[in-house]
This record gives C-alpha cells, sequence and structure tokens, in this order.
C-alpha cells in the first residue's frame, strides 16, 4: 500500500465522521454555494479541461466528447448540484422500528455509508454529480477517474474543496487520486480498511476488472443487454414505437434495448413492419433462421455470441419465438438482469412475464429506456446497479446509505 | 473451474428459478416435511456424525462440541426448522410504488436473491438452518462446510433433498459440495455466473479469506470488538449487570463485550467495583495505565494490540476516559462496527453516542449479547452483518431477498 493512498483513506475516514453529523440545512446551503462556485470558476475549469484536450490523441469522436466540458454543459452540470440541494435527505429516516418481548426499543435508520469510492472514465461530469450525491448523503468520496481527464478533475475537486473550507467544513470529503498508474488503482480496490463501498462507472471492461480485483465491498453498474419482447396478442403499433424508441433515441447507453423476441403467431405480420422501421433509423438488423427466411436479404443471419452481446450501437438481433415460456427463458439465459419489456395486451401474460423475469427493472409496454434516476424521479443518480446486493436498479441517494440500529434500554441483560 | 463445481452452479441458478414462483403455503409444508424428516432420520444422521467424530484428532473440546449431533440437539434444529415455517414470508412485498410524470406505475417488489453460497465451519446445525432460510426466502442454497462435518452434512442434505423430490421439486434447491479442497473453495468464491451472494460464517481468519478471495458479492458477517462505556452519570448497578452479562453470558460469541472504556469522574469508585465482579466470574483483566493504577496488582497491563483483539474468551480490556469524545473516538477507531454500548442516565450524552458511534448496534442502558436475529424478533438469522453493504446488524428472512422494479405502462416511450 502506498503511503500516500492509506494517507487518502484515512482522512476520508476522518471527514466522513463530520458529514454524518451536518444537518440538512447545511448540505444545502453547501451544494448550492458548490454549484455557483462551478459557475463563477469556468474559465479556469475550461482551461484545465483544454490542457487534458490538448494531451488526447487518437481517440475516438466519442471519447472526446465525454471529455470535453462547455460553459453550458458546466452550467448544466452545476445545475444538476442545484437539484441535488432540492431532493429530499434520506439520512435520519426510520425505515422500521418496534418493541422486543424483553422491552428494547429498536429503530433502524437510516446512516451514510462512510467512505465511497468511485472508478470511472474520462468524463468530468461524472466527477461533480458523484461529489454531489456522495455529499448530499453524508459520504466522504475518493475519485479515481480516467487519467485523460486528470487536470480537469484536479480543478473542479479545489473548487469543491474551497467550498468546503469556506463553510469550516474537512475538505477531505471530497479527493481526487492523482496516481494514475493501474497499481495504485489495484491498491484503492483493496483499501477495506477505508472504503466502506466502491462504484464502477464506465465500460463492461472497466467493471469486470473492478469486480475481479476488488475486495471492498462493489456496487457491479451497468452492463444492458435488454430485450423487448412482442406477444402474439401485442398491439403492433404500440410495439413499433417502443422498440424504435428503445432501440435509437440512444443506443450508446446500458438501457437501449439489443434484442428483440418476436412470437411466431405474428412474426410474418411483424416483422416486415418493423424491419422497415429499423431500417429507417439506420439500424442493422441480425436475424435467426426463422426471422431470415422471413425478412430475407435485409437481415444478417445471427451468430451465437449475438444473444449475449451488447452492442451499443445502431444493431438488433432479432428471433422468433413460439411461446411466451421460450421467451422468458431466452432473456433468462442472456439477459444481463438490467431492464426487459414485454408488449402485449393479455393480462395472465403481464402477470407471467413480470414475476418470472429476472432482471433489475421489468416492463409492461413502456420503452426500456426509462430505467435511469431522472425518469424514476430519484432526482439523479449514481448508477443503475445489475447485482442483487443492496441496491438493484436506478441508484439515488437513498441507495448510498446504509442503516443501523439504535436499541433504547432500561438496564436489559440476556438471559 | 471444475467441471462439477459448475454444473453444481448451472442446477443451482436452475432450481432457483422454480423456488422464485412457489407459494408461502407450500414452501411452509416442505419446510415442516424437512423437519420431520430430520426427526425420523435421526439414526442415519448420528451415524454419520458419528463417521465425522471418528475422523477428529487432535482437535479442541469446542471445535468437538460444535460439531457433534445428538438426538435432542437434532430436535431442537428441527425445531428451528417448524420456526421458519411460522415465519411470514418477505418475498412478494411492496416495498415502495409511485405513478411517474409520464404515467408509468413502479412497484418496489421483494424477490429472492437467487443463488446463496454459504462457506462456513464444521457445525452441522448451520446446514439445516441455512438450508431452512434459504429455501423460504425462495432461494437455491449451496453449502461448503468444514470437512470435518462432510459425512453428517451429505446425510443432511440427502434428508432435505428426498423432501423436495417427495414434493415433486427440484432437489437441487439445496447443495453440498462434497470436495474438500482450498483449490475448489477459491473457485466457488469467484463462481460469480452462478453465486448471487456469499456469505461466510465462523472465524475471523474464514472471513477475511473470503473478503480477500471473493469475487462473488460477499455479505461479510460476525467479528465483534465490542465496547461498553460507562459514562459519569451511569446507575453503577446498572452498569455492573450489563457487563457482566455481556462479557460472561456467552464470551465465545461476537455480541460479547470484549472491551470497557469508564469515565474517570467515576472510575475510582467503579473500577475496584466491577473488578471484584468480573474476578467472581473468572475474568482477566487487562488495563490501561490509570486502571493499573487504580486496580494494582489485579490486572495485567494492557498491550497496544489489545485494543483491537476480539478475545472471544473470559478477558477484558478496561481503559479510563476523560470525556464522552473521547470514549467515542476510540470506539470508532478500534470498533469492527459490530455492537457498542453506553451506560448513562444522561439524555444528551444517550444521544450523542448513538448519533456518533459508527456500528451495525447502538444500544444505550442495554447488554450487546442483544444484537442477535431471535433476540430481534426475527425468528431466525443467518449471520450478522458487519459490513455496510445490503445488510447490516442481524440478518434474517428480508435481508435474503433483493428488490425488482415492475413498471407498468401504457405505450410509453422517453422523450
Amino acid at each position: 500500500m502506498t503511503e500516500s493512498l492509506n494517507r487518502i483513506g484515512q482522512q476520508a475516514a476522518v471527514a466522513a465522521q463530520a458529514l454524518a453529523q451536518l444537518s440538512t440545512k447545511t448540505k444545502n446551503q453547501v451544494l448550492r454555494a458548490m454549484a455557483d462556485a462551478l459557475e463563477e470558476k469556468t474559465p479556469d475549469i475550461l482551461a484545465a479541461n483544454k490542457e487534458d484536450l490538448a494531451d488526447t490523441i487518437d481517440l475516438e469522436d466519442k471519447f472526446i466528447d465525454r471529455l470535453t466540458l462547455t460553459a453550458n454543459r458546466l452550467a448544466g452540470i452545476a445545475d444538476g448540484v442545484r437539484q441535488v440541494a432540492n431532493l429530499p435527505d434520506p439520512l435520519g429516516n426510520i425505515d422500521r422500528g418496534w418493541a422486543t418481548g424483553s422491552g428494547l426499543e429498536i429503530s433502524q435508520k437510516r446512516v451514510p455509508l462512510g467512505v465511497v469510492g468511485i472508478i470511472y472514465e474520462a468524463r468530468p461530469n461524472v466527477t461533480i454529480d458523484s461529489a454531489a450525491l456522495c455529499f448530499k448523503s453524508g459520504n466522504a468520496i475518493i475519485l479515481r477517474g480516467g487519467k485523460e481527464a486528470l487536470q480537469t478533475n484536479i480543478k473542479i475537486a479545489a473548487v469543491i474543496r474551497a467550498v468546503l473550507a469556506a463553510f469550516k467544513l474537512p475538505q477531505d470529503a471530497v479527493q481526487v487520486i492523482t496516481e494514475t498508474s493501474h497499481e495504485l488503482a489495484q491498491q484503492f480496490m483493496q483499501l477495506n480498511q477505508y472504503i466502506d463501498v466502491l462504484i464502477p462507472r464506465g465500460s463492461a471492461r472497466l467493471i469486470q476488472t473492478v469486480v475481479q480485483n476488488a475486495t471492498v465491498p462493489v456496487i457491479e453498474t451497468g452492463a444492458g443487454n435488454c430485450h423487448i419482447y412482442v406477444d402474439e396478442t401485442a398491439d403492433l403499433q404500440v410495439a413499433e414505437d417502443i422498440i424504435i424508441n428503445a432501440k435509437t433515441q440512444r443506443p450508446s447507453v446500458c438501457n437501449a434495448t439489443e434484442k428483440l423476441l418476436v412470437n411466431a403467431e405474428i412474426a410474418t405480420d411483424f416483422l416486415p413492419k418493423i424491419a422497415k422501421a429499423l431500417a429507417n433509423s439506420h439500424v442493422e438488423i441480425r436475424g435467426d433462421e426463422q426471422t431470415c427466411q422471413i425478412l430475407g436479404d435485409q437481415v444478417h443471419p445471427a451468430q451465437p455470441e449475438d444473444w449475449n452481446t451488447e452492442y451499443n450501437n445502431y444493431i438488433i438481433a432479432i428471433k422468433v419465438v413460439h411461446t411466451l415460456d421460450e421467451a422468458i427463458s431466452h432473456i433468462n439465459q442472456y439477459n444481463t438482469k438490467h431492464s426487459e419489456a414485454i408488449i402485449t395486451t393479455n393480462y395472465e401474460h403481464s402477470q407471467q412475464f413480470t414475476q418470472q423475469i429476472d432482471a433489475a427493472c421489468v416492463y409492461v409496454n413502456a420503452s426500456t429506456r426509462f430505467t435511469d434516476g431522472f425518469e424514476f424521479g430519484f432526482g439523479a443518480e449514481i448508477g443503475i446497479s445489475t447485482q442483487k446486493l443492496h441496491a438493484r436498479g436506478p441508484m439515488g441517494l437513498k441507495e448510498l446509505t446504509t442503516t443501523k440500529y439504535v436499541i433504547l434500554g432500561q438496564g436489559q441483560i440476556r438471559k
């Protein structure tokens, strides 16, 4: 363990104890001051961002786009911080409470996780969003972002830390790891003594690296091999609208649909219709044997690995299934437990699908694109959990807390 | 990955899908039948247990005691299974539900975790308790117990599996790993494809091995370096009763108290009194400098490592502190986030202690020994979580579940 990482962890743990005791009112004042400071310091942050951008060569446009800040984007992110200030504070809520036979009064109370670690790619907006969400939920945060955004992240953290200092709060509530080696990232994932939870945000590869190497408890986020099943009773226009939305509104994100299952009874009718709509949206179709038979030359045959693949692109694979059972069993075999939808007008089918599909979010007659903290009404999100431990689905402020049992007695001893 | 472990995982995943759909009524019938079968097959189970015991040499009495089954103990464990049948089923409960601006109806519904892995020592009661709790909460279980109990565990699983078969339910809902090598244990901890959660139960060493090596999400259980702080306003008789109970009622368990902090104002009065009571209960005292000054020869000086040590034995370390702040800061530095208590008659002190101590359970004027699923009223427990993710404190049936969002729409697409 390097000296410096250990110190960062220790500082975060000390800061976390102070954060846990702050009033909601103070936290909201500080968040609004942070938003103002980020806007005031826009020229400095953009200058740091320019430095980072000057160092990036040979990178994809998509990557550059995510790394780039503008005054407009920064204003939008600062507004997000103000929105976090406006959200209800989950801390102090009592989830449940009861008295035991021996007269103990037990309350299960919401408290912060403590120290949250975030490992992410070169997206400076994540730095600000995560810091704001963790601060509001009473957690200290340690940020380890992509090295391509390092100067931007350092500058953003400096702005936020200056606000904390102005409020006489511990600056180490928000810390950025500035050493970008893989060795240090590895040690960060094993800093059990100080980090309570580690959240990786980014590509499937990044997330898998964290899951494989971390000894700190991890919340796995993200990968989405999402399906839509069109039942034989579906309203085909509803199906088409939802499929086009779920596939094309933003194909690069995890809640975009990647696979379409169509009941054989309606396949001859529906497939040409949806193929035409997909073609109009420039979506490439990969079909199973029956789909290829029906659609002919306009589709590529799907390979076995297609059913496992999250394209994050203008591609969809289509399979004809003969029963709802077959659809459910295919989805439960290949999905990443993210978001799955059925399009149907049959009540029993909707019930069977929602009961038997194993996923964070199961939809009837709606687009998988709704799996999102904002759309769910959480105001903001720190990621979408695809594991079953702690949190499942979009994670907002509540998911950044844990509970503590407070037990009030009158001298009880155990018999 | 060995062939056989992979097959066990796959079988568990298939069984889990069927278990998730069972009615509470069916599950309770099956649990009662399991309890009956365990009693009927007592001679077979005791014979297998005798085989295991015959193979154990050079082991501590405590170890042999935990491994040994008798007809009486088995009847008690079977009764525990009947109690699990009587507990409310957490599945299907809606934690919360709401409608979004776009008219989606979202419900957050309790569902099983899926496949639970348990790694534990040579304690056959854990085999039955865990199988019953996982079955009731709709989870398939894979059991990897200590090799010294292997024959007993195989026989118990056979009895339970025969009951499942009689009810035409998948026997692979309960599986025992029969290969006891460390390599296989290692692979078991990394069976991410099939296991949703891994729960280690046993010594601090076992738990650390799992935390360090698992890639599957783990719920860390157990270690308890628990403290009692006696405030200057405490009722000293209440303090004495609670300390003696918390230290001596069952010193080998994680919720037993290991450390005593005493406010300096009452130290001269209270320490001789409590030292006498502890001596009567054959408890060795290790004191900090001031405690040694007050108590003289009857105490050993505490070494720095004492403050970190969970003795699980008739030993206690005592430290004199000058303020509540000092007590809180000592506890937050050295505790294992398990159970901590203050003995006080002062309202503000009770508030400050429960708010600032970072632990799963924080007590005012009660023994730390109450941190227990039965005492909490959960009916049974699968362990006590000392981590902050997912569950914290005693874990009952609810903690063996996760949630799924069911979203009902009328054709909504995302704008």
